[in-house]
């Protein structure tokens, strides 16, 4: 053997076919191999519904590189339908199935590099095997069966098992296919990462554009083939298509026969460098777990961008300078129908289980100036902690510049700026981009008053409670404004008339404030606290409340 | 005089209203008089230019707030069509006209905040005050006279005279009328905040849309009561229309003749609170000089957002909490027809002025997915220190996602992360939206492998310099991309056969490569370099050198 290092590479995909590249970069002489039990490598799978969507029209698109051209390119060996079927720890090598002649032989290593990823889950829920028109998607021969099934079948209607991002994702592009869809997702919302408040706008978009939304409802068995449905509740529902997309879990079986430590999620465990419990063998993407960035709890988070750059890390590790994985936060988009919605950190949800403080921000900015055509309103959320300032996380949900928030917002947890700093930072603006104080500046100036106890603010889901126990609520809003909807009980001074009015708010009780989106509440806040008055705003104001409650 | 402090403001606009706001709702009982010589307050400045192009077609859309209106939402007295003549600062009083009865008159203050704002730049060109088509761009009143003008006269053609953001806008928008347009610039380029070969992909697509962009050259003077425009040249332009953008100068008289300090730039100076020489009197916006946030150098930036954040900070200085402003970056964005262009921080320009020494990265990564329409490149340029890895700016110019990846460059360099870091950064990925690798990740790949000697780069300006004294430049891409345009003199051996045909590239000379956009480059230069080359990767390929020679 000579001095060359050899690196064996299990998955030519996202995390898979970056480390590779990222290897032959730092070493033209190198051994490089890598398998790949599929017949493709480095191909889209973000794209897949889009595909089928017939958004993304060619299917060649979808494959960003050929075998051969990785092969040339990176000057490697790539054995696409070989399957690494085990990994001999002791020996350094691992017994590789060749699945067009079924032949099985050995590969020695100096170092492994394991990127196989997820599948989706799919468990023994009655008939699921037997109905024919049942799909899961995460490959490309996935996406050609559930293409050609729609070209050819010409399905009616469909049902998206899980409303994730695929299911999601699905759900629109069959939707774009003339399908009428219907969703049904086991808990009260879609899109996990966000919290229910959050998720509600999406509920009311997906409804207006015709999506039979099923919430807290999950499937009982599968009947007639597929034909029809039988949800927990008893409710039955036919179908011509079904995409099931509860989630993945990840494909941990080599590294587990290799008795590799495995986390409780079922994530194969890596350190800093990203190296398993065996220092010849790294793995990455969504088979591993990862350490919250925010939290440092050990969690999974199958995302390509993570997958992409902990390649090139490992490659690193093996070939070139040491580098650390500093953990995954789970900054994520995704396009629903008309609206976006994205999100980094951690969600209330999730706070709330871990048992730690947090203040919450809800704001509804414009996406830019509103007096430049095209502005809508961003419904942002923020997490941090009142104390230290340490931003948990945040979530946005609207039309336009929706992802540019969040991925600033990313980029400050990243470097740990605080919550009020964001109101210092200097951001583009322009009428068509912005507004001279960006939305997350705004939040920035929002945190600056809450830690200063400018302003205390109550949520949303307290008004019940409030109202039960005879709480005064006062709605700031104009008379056209609350004509529209309003909190029942509540009393009305509109803003610019609180001045001269407040010998009608008695003293003794805590006033409960509340607007269309929280500002005109914070500045009535404002006046009542310096008139002696215990005042708390409903966070989001009415339009958060609404979207809940409509 | 009771306890409550009083607090005068002068301009009634981004920095002086954002100012009485926040000074209200720090204290109800404050006394606050708001000065404004023109009839409005808190108008849209930035919407100017769109309301003559009738893409804001609603003249109200740009009055964000009536005198009226603020004066009873924040209880304060609001003075329009009054001017603040003087400053006694010995007395502590303002002297104050009224435009409308012409009476002048005393107000005390405990304490003055100047927000004067600038005003175009006019200099005693010959004809400028016979020119009667001539029109700069400032208030709301001079839009209504540009507006009536283009509506009543119907003009066919239209100079617009500097390149900067506001006479790029104007063109967009008189273009967007239907008036042929040509813009006049002295300098090389338009749009002095980017770098030249950054402005040239401005420059060709502003020809694309029809403008007629005269660079180096200036006016002369202006004939037939503006009918005629001289240039230094000698050329000479009929036209319909002028508007004058060269530039604005700040409006620092009051602050001049009250003996405040003043900076070179003509801007008054203050400290990190916003206070000027005289510790009652803050000064915000445009009239002030600030500090670079990344050289630490005085500047002059005259834009909203600093506007609006100063007038905030100020007010806490003086009825809140200390607190400091930390400099200004010049974080901008403009469109410029179907493009848009941003920038943040220092350009190469400045940096070579104050003799900073930089490294330099063009890339032109997609704005999202490939394999999802409608994605356009984004060309990007970072500056960076070497040595420290701190960033000195970032540009870019492209049609979709621009301003976001440099609101997320911006946040980076407050943060002070390093140009490396910015490979860390967890960004929002879905087809529609970006990359599983970010642009922005992008930067920080390139800038890790500079930093850590993975590969040398040469700049698209050294090249002429390289061919005269025949340097040895080799074409990596493809016959038909070579066909498209190429550097001369070059040699062709595409990146795929490279590997084959090392004899073919003699080991005495420095090897410099190129391929489009800088990727084949790279890859090329790290086969090279471990084959015992010394070799150098254009830059940005030749697209960057492209967009400059085209
Ligand atoms: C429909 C869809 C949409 C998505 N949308 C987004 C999105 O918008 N944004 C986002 O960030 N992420 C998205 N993802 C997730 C993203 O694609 C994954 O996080 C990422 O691809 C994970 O990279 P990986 O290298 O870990 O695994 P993969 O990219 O899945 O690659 C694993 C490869 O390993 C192969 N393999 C497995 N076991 C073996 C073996 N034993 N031998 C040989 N080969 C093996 C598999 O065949 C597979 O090709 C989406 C995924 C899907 C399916
Ligand atoms: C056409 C145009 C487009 C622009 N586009 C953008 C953009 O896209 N992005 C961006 O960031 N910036 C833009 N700007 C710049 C931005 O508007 C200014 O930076 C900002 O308004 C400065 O705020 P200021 O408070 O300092 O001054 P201003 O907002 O100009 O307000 C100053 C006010 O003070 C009044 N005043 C002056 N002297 C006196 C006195 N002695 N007594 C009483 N009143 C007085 C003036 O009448 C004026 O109304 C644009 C400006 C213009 C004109
Ligand atoms: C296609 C694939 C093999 C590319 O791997 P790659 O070569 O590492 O990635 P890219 O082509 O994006 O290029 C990035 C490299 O080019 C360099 N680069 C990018 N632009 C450059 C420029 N203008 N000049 C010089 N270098 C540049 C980067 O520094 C990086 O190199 P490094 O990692 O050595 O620092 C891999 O990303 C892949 O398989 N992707 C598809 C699968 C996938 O991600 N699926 C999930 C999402 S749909
Ligand atoms: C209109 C103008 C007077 C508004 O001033 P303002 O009241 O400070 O600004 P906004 O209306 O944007 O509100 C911001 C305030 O509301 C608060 N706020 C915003 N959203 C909130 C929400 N949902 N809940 C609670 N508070 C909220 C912010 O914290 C901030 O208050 P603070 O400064 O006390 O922290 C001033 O910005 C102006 O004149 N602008 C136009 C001129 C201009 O900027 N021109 C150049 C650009 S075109």
């Amino acid at each position: 053997m000579s001095n060359n290092k050899k690196v064996l590479i299990v998955g030519g995909v996202a995390g898979g076919a970056s480390a590779a590249a990222r290897l032959r970069r730092l070493d033209e002489n190198a051994e490089i191999i890598l398998f790949e039990r599929g017949e493709y490598i480095s191909f889209a799978n973000c794209g897949l519904p889009y595909h089928i969507g017939e958004v993304i029209q060619e299917r060649d698109a979808l494959l960003l590189q050929t075998p051969e051209g990785i092969a040339s390119k990176f000057n490697m060996d790539v054995r696409v339908f070989n399957e690494v079927i085990e990994i001999n720890r002791k020996e350094q090598k691992v017994l590789v199935k060749d699945l067009k002649n079924h032949q099985v032989y050995e590969e020695p290593y100096d170092y492994l590099i394991l990127s196989p990823g997820s599948t989706p889950i799919k468990p023994p829920i009655p008939g699921i095997n037997e109905a024919k028109n049942l799909f899961t998607l995460w490959t490309i021969p996935d996406t050609d069966r559930i293409k050609s099934f729609v070209d050819d079948k010409k399905p009616k209607s469909a049902v998206v098992i899980g409303g994730g991002f695929i299911g999601i994702e699905m759900a629109e592009n069959l939707a774009h296919r003339g399908i009428k869809v219907s969703l049904v997702e086991m808990a009260d919302q879609v899109m996990g990462p966000i919290d229910y408040e959050m998720a509600a706008i999406l509920h009311n978009h997906m409804k207006d554009k015709g999506v039979d939304l099923i919430l807290k409802d999950g499937v009982k068995s599968f009947e007639k083939e597929g034909k029809e449905i039988v949800l927990q509740s008893g409710k039955k529902i036919n179908t011509d298509l079904i995409i099931f997309s509860i989630g993945v879990r990840p494909q941990n079986e080599l590294a587990k026969n290799a008795e590799l430590k495995i986390g409780k999620g079922g994530g194969v465990q890596v350190n800093e460098y990203l190296q398993t419990s065996d220092p010849h063998i790294y793995a990455v993407g969504d088979v591993i777990e990862v350490t919250d960035f925010i939290t440092g709890n050990p969690t999974m988070i199958p995302l390509a961008g993570p997958a992409n750059k902990q390649g090139r890390i490992a490659a690193n590790n093996i070939l070139g300078k040491k580098e650390k994985y500093i953990g995954t936060m789970g900054s994520s988009v995704a396009k629903v129908f008309d609206m976006t919605v994205a999100s980094t950190g951690n969600n209330e949800k999730s706070l709330k289980k871990l048992g730690i403080d947090y203040e919450i921000i809800h704001i509804h900015p414009g996406s830019h100036a509103g007096y430049y055509p095209g502005a809508f309103p961003i419904s942002m959320k923020l997490l941090f902690d009142r104390k230290t300032g340490k931003i948990f996380g945040a979530q946005a949900v609207g039309n336009e510049g929706v992802e540019k928030r969040i991925d600033v917002i990313a980029t400050a947890i990243r470097a740990e700026l605080k919550a009020y700093d964001l109101k210092d930072l200097e951001l583009t603006y322009a009428p068509p981009y912005s507004s001279a104080k960006d939305p997350v500046n705004m939040l920035g100036f929002v945190a600056d008053n809450m830690v200063n106890d400018f302003v205390e603010t109550f949520q949303w889901y307290e008004i019940n409670d409030l109202l039960d126990n005879d709480a005064l609520v006062v709605d700031l809003r104009e008379e056209i404004e609350r004509d529209l909807g309003n909190i029942e009980k509540s009393i009305h001074i509109p803003l610019g008339e609180l001045r001269h009015r407040l010998n009608e708010v008695p003293k003794e009780k805590i006033v409960y404030v509340y607007c269309q989106v929280g500002i005109r509440g914070y500045l009535a806040a404002r006046i009542l606290m310096q008139a002696g008055y215990k005042v708390k705003n409903l966070d989001g104001g009415y339009k958060t409340y609404e979207a809940v409650y409509r």
